[in-house]
């Protein structure tokens, strides 16, 4: 019996971290990894992922929505259904582990159980989603809101830029748009979604763990801000007659910032910020900035910005500027499932780590299956919290911690005690 | 004797106005004025200037700088030669009476006096210049420093953005660019220069005053500063992680107008920021303003500067990012002629008003002349204290005062009170 002779550490991780190395050679860009949904690039990672999910011993194909979806059968026909996976997408000039890190490690986990003839009392989806990034056309998620039933009735007319339709561009990727919405599974059939991915942020490393328990996928609150001021000759009008936009846009900057830093499960960025028309020796008559503002909890997220409205007024009124906030983005918090967080958090007890739980600050796939099913994901330190950058660094101890944490949890998962 | 008759209150400020008006109209662009060096606008407009100094008594000339030159001789041979004007070249799109309303009333001020047939002990040269903005070359001054003495050695290389040397230019304008040195004055031969220019500044206007009493043009620095923080993903760096380079900065431009505002006679202005490559979901990496700091106290300015220096050491020490503060411009002050205030005071208490003394923020000829000869300079209330725009606005009963206190000023001005 190899039953109680998992893989060594080494192995496994340096499996995961090969694949992931050939994966990221999948690109539409020889000298970076660029992989947009629907693209040759793109179809030949699904290729490649299906090809390892075969040999994983899953029954293999790519749905309507271009997911390719992997299936391990359960000790027993008619059990629910548990979701892994992560998406195959990525941003231009990507790193290698954002997305593919939980496609590969979810095929490594299901391999380690097919190799040892194990069973789960559930069957096991590995889905490697398409269109999570969001970056050839404007819609994203599409994949795991087909399974959730929430594509929007007008997802077909979407358009890159060079105004390829996503309806075309599903047809050239061999799939049937019109059989998306037909994707929409059945919640009682499906016990959960669990997602390894890189964290993306830095806790992990401070924490000097390998691995964490997410709680939330934030929520997330985008504003325009723009102050309307009154120009003046920077040499001529004196410091009490001026009405600065710029100053005012200031200050609301650090309203921002304190607010974030006194608000526990809160972050808040201003990322943007332009004076039109600005010259050195003009008084900024116009000042416009972003706000983006995130919290696993959306009271949290909501009372923050019923707070930040009133600093923004009372600082306009006090400066005599003209101000307006236009919300331009409003997603509600996807909160992980207490069963799946708990499941985690015993498995990452029986490899002898210490339990770290944290908030996803980012999207993912999970945001839309929260729709469908509870959900949970593994966190896996990443160097400097780099994402979305060449830089993206994981180590292969900390995949093989990832990796042998998934395959425990799923051994250990019993379906009764998934549900909420 | 018309002596004790001065010209009625409307007759000369309608006499201004309208030759304001047309004045207005040679312009390079037929819907709204703008006349940039050595263009044909500026040479109709030194025609124009120069037959109004010709039927005012003049003898006129354009000199090597394409400075329209404009004397009425002394009551004696060999006096020494008061100078009074301004600059007949714009900005794009710019106002009707920055610069030209300081050539107008001096011609309209010699016109009085030579209607009366009175000659001063002091001969007068009326100067239009024609570079004071600067817009056209990436020189300024051009004029009045040649009359200084203070012309770079290289002014003929500087180039406009079609690659026309300021050589070539004044040559197509029919002036000898190797007489340019030639221009520089005796000082023992100038008495001073004496300038009427609007305020382009609210003071004025809040102490419901026509004219005012500059006391000096101010100087200026210019910074480009540059904070370097750590890029990171919007919603997953906690907030006690960050090292933000937008939210460092907006506590730098909170510092330099807190120091504006508490420092008398100074002036600071952040006119410029950015947030180069910034998008909504990424914590600043790097951000960029400007500032302007003027003073008519170099002391002021400079001790400021230092302030403020320290107070960005801290800033980017406390936040652990990275600060280059780069110094593109540094212009000393120009003290006002004690004797030339005094006598405008004179002048404005003659005519009933109360006297108010202000620096200038912006600069002006004086700057150049300053190096030559006492300085004065009137300000004459605009509305709004806008300049460099269609909007500037000044009333006709302003212009009335202003002009009327010129001709005041020089009659009661005495040789030996102006020097310093």
């Amino acid at each position: 019996m190899q039953h109680d002779r998992p893989p060594t550490v080494t192995s496994l991780g340096a499996a995961v971290m090969a694949r992931l190395a050939a994966l990221a050679r999948i690109s539409a860009d020889p000298d970076g990894l660029t992989r947009l949904y629907l693209t040759p690039a793109h179809a030949q990672a699904t290729r490649q992922v299906a090809a390892w999910m075969e040999e994983a011993g899953m029954e293999v194909r790519l749905d309507a929505a271009a997911t390719v979806v992997g299936r391990y059968e359960a000790a027993t026909p008619g059990a629910p259904t548990l979701f892994l996976g992560s998406h195959i997408d990525t941003v231009r000039n990507a790193g290698h582990y954002d997305g593919n890190l939980g496609v590969v490690t979810a095929i490594a986990a299901v391999q380690v159980l097919h190799r040892l003839g194990e069973r789960l009392p559930f069957a096991v989806e590995v889905l490697a989603f398409g269109d999570e990034e969001g970056v050839r056309f404007p819609v994203t998620l599409t994949g795991s809101r087909a399974l959730a039933g929430l594509v929007r009735p007008d997802f077909q007319e979407a358009r890159d830029r060079d105004g390829v339709s996503l309806a075309q561009a599903l047809r050239d990727f061999g799939c049937d748009p019109d059989g998306v919405p037909g994707l929409a599974r059945d919640p009682a059939t499906v016990l959960g979604y669990l997602e390894v991915h890189i964290e993306q942020g830095p806790v992990l490393e401070e924490a000097d763990l390998p691995v964490g328990i997410v709680t939330a996928i934030a929520g997330a609150s985008r504003l325009v801000v723009t102050v309307e001021g009154r120009a003046g000759h920077a040499g001529t009008v004196p410091m009490a007659l001026r009405h600065d936009a710029l100053a005012a846009a200031a200050e609301m900057v650090l309203a921002i910032e304190a607010e974030a830093k006194a608000t526990p499960d809160l972050v808040a960025t201003v990322g943007q910020i332009e004076v039109p028309r600005g010259a050195v020796n003009v008084i900024p008559a116009l000042t416009r900035f972003s706000l983006d503002l995130r919290s696993p909890s959306d009271a949290v997220r909501r009372a923050a910005l019923a707070r930040l409205r009133a600093a923004f007024d009372a600082i306009a009124a006090r400066r005599g500027v003209g101000l307006s906030a236009q919300g331009s983005y409003d997603e509600p918090a996807a909160a992980c499932a207490p069963g799946l967080m708990d499941a985690v958090e015993g498995g990452i007890r029986r490899l002898g780590l210490t339990p770290l739980r944290l908030p996803s600050g980012a999207g993912h796939d999970g945001l839309a299956l929260a729709g469908l099913c509870p959900i949970g994901m593994i966190f896996v330190r990443c160097a400097g919290g780099l994402s979305h950058s060449p830089a993206e660094s994981v180590t292969e101890a900390d995949i093989d911690a990832a990796t042998r944490l998934l395959v425990d949890v799923l051994r250990h998962l019993r379906p009764e005690t998934c549900r909420p």
